[in-house]
């Protein structure tokens, strides 16, 4: 009994989970952790009118969802003051690096990232077989320069950058963004992920056409909104280029619930504040911990701080393990020179009481005292 | 300013959604549907403990869903008595049928199907650039025989099949499948559409070892559990296929909050048999009033079922239409000779009411009286 063959490219790939979850390791572990810092989730939650609304619309999830999300989509493009026909609304931004790749990637395809920079979008590319070329950081930024300069040499078809950035925290002001995208090579696509803008100051994000079909960015219902789980997350581009999702994406594949949470959520714009207020106090507090430690928080415009650990990548992967040991759940960027960092989600005060207990017997572990 | 390439085969792909949905619908009518019964869905609602736990999960939609799937995974595995290495969970039977068809199908690569079966299996073939070989229905099922034939004669590397089928709701029983397997040609995959299951009579589930490499069947969370809004489903293959998916899929793609809901589901196994019952009699009183309009409801092992309006596709689409018009949302088959057929989800009683009260004046004014 033979099965069927994969595609050839199919084949080539890797059957591993990109990141492995919490969950994953809580059970290794045999118990929870005490404090959930690991994937920049917001520990601050949904709106209560979120919840509110995913309560109420349970029952009725017998119902799938509305395929074109066009409450959603027009809450949406109200917001950012466009026409709805430039929003396209998918399961996560994960979801939607997907169906980008799908529609603009193949064999022969080349894809320009910073090294280091997020990992999903590269799962994808190499999904579609792409061939990735990369730049490093400058001074622990992704650099629209190099990046500019990388995709006119190689002849990039996408070209992605993420501002603020993940796993850094850091950001260019919005200027530059607008001035790199003046320079795009013909026939490339800025992919400018945008999942931390809410955490930034103000001007961070670029003044963009939404008829530039030059640039697409990626908005989410996962950060500030406090939704991760529940995977809705949007694109604002071209009305060409938005519509073209048509051709490949999962039409009933947004959540009906998280659809009402979504748009509940919009309804409250209180939350993003309070949630912005609290995300800055928690940056502050883990830059005073990294500093009673003798440590360099680094400064962040997202809702996770890099914090320097002083040393190499193995020292800080050391530290980072020492914390997992006790219930701290966090992560670390995976590129040199990033990696002498590890991360840490903005948390609430109990998380971050946990996370204070724990980094200097992680410290001193580490370090083998 | 030019935008990006698509890649050729994105480019010669229509940029449509295959099903209008119901909201379009009422959004064009200015109304809500009095009747919702055009897409299978379970008027009969999730299990009241699948509702209490999505609900009480709402406010932890901050977190990802654990990408392992783990907890159902291994409470399905236990359903089924296999080994949870047989379990892939996915975004709905739909995702998983995108997920499927990118792993096997790239241009060169034929699959086998019945002309007029499901339409989002044809879509995920089309969008990875496969050919499609079709045989019609026989007698108003599908028909193994002739799809057996023709995939050999074609060297189809996947042939779908659905038992229960969609749109018909007629079915074979699991022995026909059993026997069917047997006779796989080499190097094929049987993708084995379970979705209706559940409203089966006994023995229609054929018995297939799960280690078995030519056969994928499919189930889902949307039709008896009464969740499709939520979009799970999982499939039953030989553990390297079900591994397999994490070459392409959306790790984190699974709402947690649906999670959480499909996992309290199969925790009341009561609930299954309480829409079971529901359906049943639903579908006995579908009879009833077609009979009294002089109409054949065809048997039916789905909580769907297909009406013979006793005349061509035209007919029946200006039947349809005019049920549409007056407040119930049905849907039809496609192909010929089937599409002398609409097709009338299980509804409650209320439901039905309205559909005994429109089909009369439906059917006249098809008949231009």
């Amino acid at each position: 009994m033979t099965g069927p063959a994969f595609t050839p490219l199919v084949e080539s790939l890797p059957s591993t989970v990109p990141f492995v979850g919490p969950e994953t390791q809580e059970r290794a572990r045999g118990s929870a952790f005490a404090a959930r810092l690991g994937a920049n989730e917001s520990v601050f939650g949904p709106s209560p009118k979120a919840v509110a609304a995913m309560q109420a619309a349970a029952a009725e999830c017998w119902k799938y969802g509305d395929p074109e999300n066009h409450d959603l989509r027009h809450a949406l493009a109200e917001r950012h003051g466009v026409d709805p026909a430039h929003i396209a609304i998918g399961e996560g931004i994960d979801g939607m690096f997907g169906y980008l790749n799908r529609m603009f990637v193949e064999p022969g395809v080349t894809v320009a990232t910073s090294l280091g920079a997020y990992p999903t979008f590269n799962f994808h590319v190499a999904g579609y077989g792409g061939r990735l070329v990369t730049v490093p950081f400058v001074d622990d930024r992704e650099d629209p320069e190099s990046l500019l300069a990388l995709a006119a040499r190689e002849g990039a078809r996408l070209i992605y950058l993420s501002n603020p950035d993940n796993p850094m925290g850091s950001w260019h002001p919005g200027k530059t963004i607008e001035a790199m995208v003046e320079r795009l090579p013909a026939g490339a696509l800025l992919c400018l992920d945008e999942a931390y803008i809410d955490f930034a100051p103000d001007g961070t994000a670029p003044e963009i056409d939404p008829a530039d079909p030059r640039v697409i960015r990626f908005r989410t219902f996962s950060k500030a909104w406090g939704m991760a789980g529940a995977r809705v997350a949007y694109s604002i581009s071209a009305a060409p280029l938005a519509t073209a999702f048509n051709k490949v994406r999962n039409h009933f594949g947004v959540n009906r619930v998280a659809q009402a949470g979504a748009l509940a959520s919009l309804a409250d714009p209180g939350w993003l504040a309070h949630v912005r207020g609290e995300v800055e106090a928690a940056r502050a507090r883990i830059g005073r911990i990294s500093a009673a430690n003798g440590l360099t928080a680094l400064p962040s415009a997202a809702n996770f701080v890099a914090i320097d650990c002083g040393a190499d990548g193995a020292f800080a992967k050391a530290v980072l393990e020492g914390l997992i040991a006790r219930g701290i759940f966090a992560r670390m960027p995976f590129a040199a020179p990033q990696n002498r960092c590890i991360r840490i989600s903005a948390g609430r005060p109990a998380d971050l009481d946990a996370f204070e207990a724990a980094l200097p017997v992680a410290l001193a572990a580490a370090r083998g005292e």
